[in-house]
């Protein structure tokens, strides 16, 4: 296989795949964005080449150049692993990247990752499903980009899954709002995880009414719904421990 | 730890993670249920006791002995991995021994696993989001115990999101004629896929008029949305080279 789509999960480099582990040892060119883990980031080995294409170094690299990047390197033949935070199906564009090679006849694979979006509030001791509490879960961005399809949040509020926002902080009050106003009750718990699973992690918890005012930073992981409310043991030990 | 609560993934044994597999080398037991891959069962040492708890082996193990064993064990001081398919807390009941270990006073880690309700769409060639397609989906169980809250179906069709059901075979006539009652197309796309990423896997394709005659058998992950008409290069040649 010559490019590689691979999720790097929520930052803690034991969270990787054993299939994940093995590409980036045998690795020629690592293409990664912000997202991924410092510590992943040193699993690399030093004589690789890296390419950073995050979206949050300074200009982002408009998604078509780095499709087309990948398509460049993996017609040369190289090992190339397109390594993103998460999953790569999980908002990761790695459907845009898996079309653009598949359209060139570039050879490629799809390794899935540990999402954040169930990671990050595990985390946090807080399971997004549980027996008599929640049976089931919505993943939604809660940053719209023109052309993408709506979400419709006062629908959501009626479906009864625990709630699991990402790229939400900027709009958290707006959202907030419309979920109330489709009947979530105001004392709702919400749990806020950031750099979940590493030695930063920071959670922050509140009700979905003070959800807006809250000192939540980006990029956080927003969860909705009673068990918000749980806090079992928190994996944020893994990091330590790795 | 004593108690490690292991997220097994969708079958592939490359699909572990890399805390999953070292955790698995050093346990002195194994408590497993029958959803836990061949390939994956395949890495635990010989000598390492396995206990049985599947729910389709026979008569199911309940709930409340199985979280009763992973105390005693635990108490005894045993490196106990309690090994689940996907992932603890995605139905998996991890919360359920959580508490009980946690109310028990016996120490344990709860390792994240790949969830099948990501990872079975992406072996079949579906993101479950895309850009300009789906901006985030929502899993749920469509197998309804006593006692569980209601997923409100019609609300569901609403939302935008993809709909990935698990459990959801034996229900799956009428969660389609709730999901056309709330507005989702009669033609919407689905996919089932079966054993994903493993060498059995196998997916149907319907539209969702179709999802109640189409040969579905159990246990299938099922996906609701415009993504399931995707068909993108499939993991499930992991399987083999793995």
């Amino acid at each position: 296989m010559t490019v590689s789509l691979v999720g790097a999960g929520p930052g803690d480099p034991d969270l990787l795949t054993v299939r994940a582990a093995r590409l980036l040892a045998d690795a020629e060119i690592v293409v990664h964005d912000a997202l991924v883990g410092d510590g992943v980031m040193a699993l690399i080995p030093d004589h690789v080449e890296r390419i950073d294409v995050g979206k949050r170094v300074g200009r982002p690299v408009p998604q078509e150049m780095i499709s087309a990047l990948l398509v460049e390197l993996g017609a040369q033949g190289k090992r190339v692993v397109r390594l993103k935070g998460g999953d790569p199906f999980v908002f990761g564009r790695g459907g845009e990247e898996a079309l653009a090679l598949q359209a060139a006849g570039v050879e490629y694979d799809i390794i899935p990752g540990i999402t954040s979006s169930i990671a990050a509030p595990a985390a946090a001791g807080v399971p997004v499903t549980h027996r008599g509490v929640s049976a089931g879960f919505t993943v939604v961005t809660g940053h719209r980009r023109p052309g993408e399809p709506d979400i419709d949040w006062r629908s959501l509020a009626k479906v009864g899954t625990t709630v699991v926002i990402l790229m939400g902080v900027t709009h958290r009050a707006a959202i907030a709002d419309e979920l109330i106003a489709g009947g979530l009750p105001g004392d709702t718990p919400v749990a806020a995880v950031r750099f979940a699973t590493t030695s930063d992690q920071d959670v922050v918890r509140c009700d979905l009414s003070e959800l807006g005012a809250a000192p939540v930073e980006s990029p956080a992981t927003i969860v909705v719904g009673a068990v918000a409310a749980f806090d079992l043991r928190s994996v944020a030990s893994l990091a330590t421990t790795a």
